[in-house]
């Protein structure tokens, strides 16, 4: 097998989501190198042609380094940005602290993911940059002023770099995942809630995480005369 | 090559997208029955897999009968609703007429093709009825008074519809096209606004039907457990 | 007291809150001229200021008629449509007469008010059109494909006329009620809902006709430097 | 003329839209406590029912002791957030400092005084909140990546308060302004661009800084049955 023509960077390749990033588009050909706050936690990801290490997204030095080593690979064609930081608090108990640290994480480290990607992209007029959004961003709701402010941010940073950067070749798209990733832990927790035969008998209730890899491949297939920038998944049974 | 085993109705089968969907559909080996106010322009695009015949969309009746006689070729897979009906006149210069037969090209036969493709499918727990819908749909327009009115109703039905249908297992989708399709009149146009040595030297400046075809084609491949509701395309250099 | 120098029309002057706007310009000095489909419903509102009579408003040249008459009475300052259509019915059951009429009430009479209303107002370069939405105008829901389809077409009606009617002095809007309004029918579903003791200590619970007509007195009052397109009331105890 | 029985809280009392507001609210018999970065140039709004200081925003715990202040003066009826922080770069040169202090001034401040607001009002079940938004909370622009994030961040953090504190009794409105405030420098660029006669002769191009103040009042004064959480203000003849 020939070495791969181009790189892929995955920041916040995490257990789920961000791993089945990672597969897939190692499966498709690509390196891809991946980063998240624990590197140790990548060792079942790495080998062939997934590379990975620690990486603090919220420090935009790093980002940009992180970046820097993918394109030393080979032609950076694709970078995610998926960290989470979903919290619940009333706003009464949102202390100063949890409020700048959620902004840190899901804001500030996708704004400086965009700007790096920007930099090593823009000169060549093309690339893409994929950032997972949730639907807390959509819309405010009790409990998540923290979580919602920054993903709110996230997205319309977003939109902004979108609506700079696409005229220059930059597929600039945001993700929106409406619905619980299927985990032990979201299983357990809808399985109490509408009950283990229920569950067993709708296999698709849950979102795996490949469905949310595949359609972040979608989204870069798209030809550059039809490109979209924001898309909402969910599954059937999932209420809006 | 055997015969298709699930079929594809095409309700506004026209010249670009429309026909770009038919052919879409029949190479993925699909049977497509294609519909369209002036059947004898249909003539290009039958034989194969692909069956036509004229349609009023506006007539439920005729919808109905039209989506039987896909069901009777082979089940029916996907229904697409892809009628146009953009005019463009002042509030004052806006007759009865003109604002009634624009609702009810682009919203009432909407509608109907959603309930009778409904009905075919609810009882069997499986189908996909995809709409094409308008930027007019998602925000008023100095002179688009019927035309927003109309596909916006077509997409808060379509929402209505997909609310509804998605946990009895049908995909109900909207897609929105933010651009000129790249058609000899629109590429006329572009060329006198930004010159044709400019437009010749971007050429994914324009959206080819093939482009909304293969979008379809991406929705239509989703699995259940991460379906998207609503898709806005448009090429890169489109500014919104 | 002298002679009203300028006129109201309401479209669509129901007991509730139609009859509250009603009221309220009246009390304001304003000739009220108001319309429903059983004139004879009028009875209790007229006299003094206010005028009234049956009207179909989904003839475009009753509710035109209906407007002259205001103009003869005061120049016309504000024009209201205020008429409802809400029904519920699932996609199947929905058939193409309720389709339709649903549109012929909400949406097309909606049209024909602003269109007539400009025509008397746009040359003198002043005036007023507000128009009462439903949340089912802004987002789809089970059971309202009809209802949401001829209320979104309203909306972006409206924000078309908006988008073309601003720059020549007149002022059309569209106020979202996303409540029920406080009436004998909605109290007592409420109360069974939540217990007669919770509703009786929470008076504010349900919107009273007369603070709809308030919030639309508010936004009559607003100076030309500085409108509102779209305004959004409910109840503070009301989950959005 | 007897002491005032109820404050207001203006962070950002600026000369425009701020001193607008606390001439408003003190002209109304509310005892205003104001502030602004540089206390200083308060001078001209002091005296009378009107108190102030300077004032970072971004401390909250400066914010609560600001608020603390207003609240022993008289108890605090409202506390109006209006901290501007308009930026404009392009990506590449949206620095990790800008982007951050945009952020702390249009989004972490807000979210303090929303935060220090209710805890001195959730107690008595009475109080409002209001906050000033843009444009570009609403929607990306190029160039705005850092203020867009910002406002963004600002308004749906001020939905989530909304959806948690109304119930509660506190009324959380986010006010959108889409148009530049009249004042001198906007006044030259709009007579740059379309002629000083032009602008002469429509005077009400231009949204005064009274015109915000009065629609923070008719917030102010709807009632607990219909409150308005979102609104957004333009003069006649801006563009949306």
């Amino acid at each position: 097998m020939s070495a791969p023509h181009q790189s892929v960077a995955v920041i916040g390749a995490g257990d789920f989501i961000g791993a089945a990033i990672v597969r897939k588009f190692a499966d498709e050909g690509f390196a891809v190198h991946a980063g998240r706050r624990n590197g140790e936690k990548l060792v079942p990801l790495l080998g062939g042609a997934v590379t990975g290490r620690s990486l603090d997204a919220r420090q935009s030095e790093d980002v940009a380094a992180f970046l820097d080593e993918a394109e030393a690979i080979a032609p950076l064609a694709l970078v995610v940005f998926n960290v989470g930081a979903n919290v619940q608090f009333p706003i009464a108990e949102t202390t100063d602290r949890v409020f700048r640290k959620v902004w840190e994480m899901a804001c500030f480290a996708g704004f400086a993911a965009v700007r790096e990607a920007a930099r090593i992209m823009a000169p060549r007029g093309r690339g893409k940059i994929f950032v997972t959004g949730a639907t807390a961003g959509l819309r405010g709701n009790p409990g998540y002023a923290a979580f919602a402010a920054a993903k709110a941010g996230l997205r319309l940073m977003a939109e902004s770099a979108a609506r700079e950067l696409w005229p220059q070749g930059l597929h600039v798209a945001h993700l929106v995942i409406d619905a619980g990733v299927d985990t032990e832990w979201v299983r357990a927790r809808v399985s109490e809630r509408i009950g283990a035969d229920a569950l067993a008998a709708q296999p698709d209730l849950l979102m795996p995480p490949e469905a949310v890899a595949q359609a972040y491949w979608s989204l870069y297939t798209q030809p550059k005369s039809a490109w979209t920038f924001e898309q909402v998944i969910r599954p059937y049974g999932e209420t809006w």
